[in-house]
């Protein structure tokens, strides 16, 4: 198996949580049922923000679990293949990979049906999994709050928090699906919990009200850094995405496209934010940059495939703030 | 929805088992990791033997259940386009419909990878979805040995075969695949029992040895006949298939084809085993008929999609027969 990078350096980024298989239609618009192809690639949302931090010239270790199938084969050897350190990515034995599929209705319409019955092996995640040498060392441990629907994943997180002990650059993307959790309060409880050991969040209104309970934007922001989060990310939808610290607010407004498939726009921000962290950027310029990662990736049909190198999203970027700055006052 | 027969009539054939969605390569030859694309078809033995013998002609009702799902429509839909009545299929809440991938390794070798945790639809299939009038008055009724694995599907079987009273053509199929049960002494145990109920079994050797302890083709079929079965139909691999009754016994040669994809081309021979049986066929004509379709789905590399009409089978049988006494003697 190939791998980028020797288990022994430190990566840039260490990203724990989800991989799976999506199996997406090679016809947008139409139902499953009138569906004739699918493609394959890899998905999840924690593989997804490996593939686009590293897409943009990063070293990043991804940590999780495949089924033990030639699909999990697949996606460790696609994981290394995009550019993403795969040491130490096992099958569990005996279970399946996971498996997505999803409908594309452009602009804002893309249900997903998952098949990870009865759970998904990267909910098998243990501490013994864990290169806690590199989590504590990385410049950037990117987590996800589904790492934290099921055991022993979630006390595999605690285990690479304690040993991470809070430093900055503690992200956990508060990805919430509600079919991974019993019910809404579980995931409540476990991800305000888990606020206390990160230090940078990233989700939308739903996500922030299920981990602090608000859905005002500020108001949320405001309860993320009362518990003790350095930077709080809000993506407000139409309302473009804001980031908030204790002493700065910036706000990037939506890049308008030609949404082709939505999905896997928000780990492509995701990764961009981890690039902008990892080069220094002002908050703006971070916040800008991954704002146009997700606009660009909105506007290519697969996730993983779809992420952009550093000279793309660059140019896209740019383009992108011209036109804002000839069209309209700027935030 | 559409459907082929009304539930007043009674059809030549109920089938009842499984369904599922084919999700199978466009590309052969590879392992899942190197397939770009799938397409998709109904499949499952059940609804494969029920679209063959509905391609030769012949009315059939299917009776099974798909996922509450788009796929679950998409089964229901694509059945009766298939020309199979779908009266009364119904979805099972919450359940996903299961999906079937493949890889085609011509020509023969075609693994499985099933995703139907925790369990199939179809397994729920109760005593009140049967169409009992239909069951107790068609000419033939065919049932799977995968319906006996799990209740409520076990009793509904049995509900049915009560009904039916072992009336002639009352078929199972000894369908087995060991990842559907506990263990293969709960197959073994299931599938006796229920031979106390049927007249016809179809299977090859190692479904027999599950069956009736025997692998040897003829004490097969001696076990099976003395259980109380009228016709005994054993497939041989390289050795063909043989038919027995008390009375006769038939069979026939392997037709030398390029094997495309070896899937579905059992199901084929039931479909064009339940030809012969409605339209009076001789034994041998029967079994020829049935050799025949078996030979022809797998030059071909769907199963559901490849099912033959009369006038193809018919050619193909009559193609292959010409060639066998040009070139070999009768068996």
């Amino acid at each position: 198996m190939s791998t980028t990078n020797t288990a022994a350096s430190v990566p840039d980024v260490v990203a724990v949580g989800r991989v799976c298989i999506d199996i997406y239609p090679e016809q947008f618009g139409v139902g499953l049922a009138d569906i004739r192809s699918f493609s394959k690639s890899i998905g999840g949302s924690a593989t997804n923000v490996a593939v686009a931090a590293a897409q943009l010239g990063n070293s990043v270790r991804l940590v999780t679990r495949t089924g033990d199938d030639p699909f999990g084969d697949y996606a460790r050897t696609e994981i290394a293949r995009l550019g993403v350190d795969n040491t130490g990515i096992t099958s569990v034995p005996g279970m399946k990979s996971v498996l997505t599929f999803c409908e594309v209705f452009p602009p804002d319409d893309f249900p997903l049906y998952i098949y990870r019955e009865p759970t998904a092996p990267d909910m098998y995640l243990d501490e013994g999994d864990l290169p806690l040498d590199a989590i504590e060392r990385a410049p950037i441990f990117w987590a996800t709050a589904t790492g934290l629907s099921r055991e022993p994943s979630r006390s595999a997180h605690y285990a690479a928090w304690r040993t991470r002990g809070r430093r900055p650059n503690t992200v956990l993307d508060l990805d919430y699906r509600p079919m991974f959790w019993d019910n809404e309060e579980h995931a409540h409880t476990a991800v305000s919990e888990a606020l206390d050991h990160v230090t940078i969040t990233v989700g939308n209104l739903e996500e922030c009200r299920v981990a602090v309970g608000e859905s005002d934007p500020d108001r949320a922001a405001d309860a993320l850094l009362e518990r003790g989060v350095e930077l709080a990310i809000v993506k407000m939808g139409p309302h473009g995405v804001m980031a908030r610290t204790r002493t700065e607010r910036a706000v990037s407004r939506p890049i308008p496209v030609d949404v082709v498939n939505g999905l896997g726009a928000g780990d492509a921000f995701g990764g961009a934010l981890c690039h902008g962290l990892l080069h220094g950027l002002t908050l703006q310029d971070t916040l800008d940059l991954a704002n146009a990662a997700g606009a660009l990736v909105a506007t290519r049909p697969q996730c993983s495939l779809a992420m952009p190198n550093l000279a793309d999203l660059t140019a896209f970027a740019a383009g992108a703030a011209e036109q804002a700055s000839g069209t309209t006052s700027s935030v």
